[in-house]
């Protein structure tokens, strides 16, 4: 008989988060009711956000609860439908979290095209972290060409889409990341106009040069010493979209930002944001992003862990940085 | 024989500006050539942005050059003029400097009214931190009836402007200054709904209790620890006018802010801003400032200083935060 694999919270992390944090649970097979769908569960998207909800500090979602499954965006394939939205064979992306399998109603959940993209796309490029680049550069940012865009955590699912967007938009694109592997990726691979490594000695200089007309836009995923030194080379009247600040969120005494005049003295914008907030935005930005996917305009890679067991210990490698473009589960 | 009496920069303060930054210059009375005036200066403005005009480093503004007269807002008299646009007893105010007596081809210079509020009043509540107000809160915060605003400094030429016109919205006014002195002033004559004394043990529960039901809008004149701590309690979606940070601008190592998340997860907007940015707001904002003074539905308190001699020592009293309500110097 088939059981269920799934990742639930045992405690909530101090500081850094550890692998005693979560708690494997095999359980029966759920059983769909009227109106409800059995899904299998092919892909599991990690994403930093996933750290806030971990935490019972205020948040802009309510925390998971102690012994709950993890919040977590998925690609599944309905295995049976009782009369609901969906029908077997079907593939779908929605929030289904960290298990092998799920029963859901279909609230929240979103058919997608297997022949047009890759399933997995649709929890990275052309999914949530597409969407978020998108809203935050384009309607928050709004970028003119010629400008100069600076991302940081470049490579990851979401600066990557961000340094694309603004080369679309005839912008310079410069990337902030850590280590010559991701930079040259940014680069070699994304078309980005240059990547600067913050691991590197003297990588505020590298970043002067790297922005020879100075700063306009800057999509901020990091915070801490990253901002900071950013908010140097920012031009007047730049705009900064606030995405993240992952450098914070394991911290247990955060970083303090010194350049505030940075924003004073140039007439900044900064605008923090969640791409949630915008649903009126999102469905035009994931058909743009899948049709730029579909067309070879923009390029992704996936760092992809195998097995639910192993859900964890990718999650705080990718807190730690060692992914490279998208962090996934491959579930099934 | 008449004489002008001037202050100019003398040297470049490091940290806290010092007397010996000025000098005191006797100077025959200049002549006005064809097409120009010559002004009596009545009252000279003291305002908190003087101080980057004294740094050579990079600001919204030139710095001021060694030997060359200080910058700043006056009304005059016209005594005599060549064909100017202004005739003689017209009363004008403008960019004239820290001086007795200039000549002017009337660029920069508005005539004014005395009939209709008092000449002082157009240096402040009717004039640059007037209209810094009314563009700060009006434009960038958008604040709705019912919603609480806080402002730091909230005693000055600015913060006071900003609490009565929060209230005209059917905002919750709410305070923040250094001593009792001025919290009282804030609320018994101005009308705010609570003031807070940074300055104070336990000013932080004493802002919590203040706000009862968080900060949506949020004027920022001073940075420093007093930003961190408001920061605390913003409420999602709020609005930052980030129009002065006069806690660092004397500082050799600026407070670190560690409180940014409060930005992130609050999708906060913070604007920076100055009022000369927007010249297009500017007539429409002392219009309407003017008649409420007029009206006396604005009120506002100068502190003043006798004879141009004393300006530099007034200024550095105003940086420290001596004054209460506008800073003016009285110099004829």
């Amino acid at each position: 008989m088939t059981t269920n694999v799934q990742v639930v919270l045992a405690s909530r992390p101090e500081g850094w988060v550890e692998e005693s944090n979560f708690r494997i649970v095999h359980s029966p097979l759920p059983q769909p009711g009227p109106g409800e769908m059995l899904i299998k569960i092919h892909w599991l998207s990690l994403d930093p956000y996933m750290r806030g909800r971990m935490s019972s500090g205020r948040s802009y979602a309510k925390p998971a609860e102690i012994g709950e499954v993890m919040v977590g965006g998925t690609v599944g394939e309905v295995l049976e439908s009782n009369g609901a939205r969906f029908k077997p064979g079907d593939f779908v992306v929605g929030p289904l979290g960290w298990q092998q399998y799920a029963v859901s109603n279909g609230e929240g959940l979103m058919k997608v095209d297997r022949n047009l993209i890759r399933p997995s796309a649709y929890l990275g490029v052309a999914g949530m972290p597409g969407a978020t680049a998108w809203t935050g550069l384009l309607e928050h940012c709004q970028p003119k060409a010629g400008e100069t865009v600076v991302v940081s955590a470049a490579s990851g699912a979401v600066g990557s889409v961000v340094g694309q967007l603004a080369k679309m938009q005839g912008c310079r694109a410069v990337g902030i990341a850590g280590g010559p592997t991701k930079c040259d990726f940014t680069v070699k691979e994304l078309g980005f106009d240059a990547c600067v490594d913050y691991k590197a000695a003297n990588w505020r200089d590298a970043l002067k040069t790297a922005c020879p007309d100075g700063i306009d836009c800057y999509f901020e995923n990091v915070g801490g010493a990253v901002m900071d030194t950013v908010f140097q080379f920012l031009n007047p009247f730049s705009r900064i979209a606030l995405c993240g600040l992952i450098a914070d969120y394991n911290a247990t005494d955060p970083y303090g930002v010194k350049m505030m005049r940075a924003l004073l003295i140039n007439r900044v914008k900064l605008q923090g944001f969640i791409v949630s907030d915008r649903v009126d935005l999102y469905s035009r930005a994931i058909t743009q992003l899948t049709k730029w996917v579909a067309q070879g305009k923009l390029k992704y890679h996936e760092t992809v862990a195998e097995g639910i067991e192993n859900a964890p210990k990718a999650f705080i490698g990718m807190l730690k940085g060692a992914n490279l473009g998208k962090q996934l589960v491959k579930v099934a």
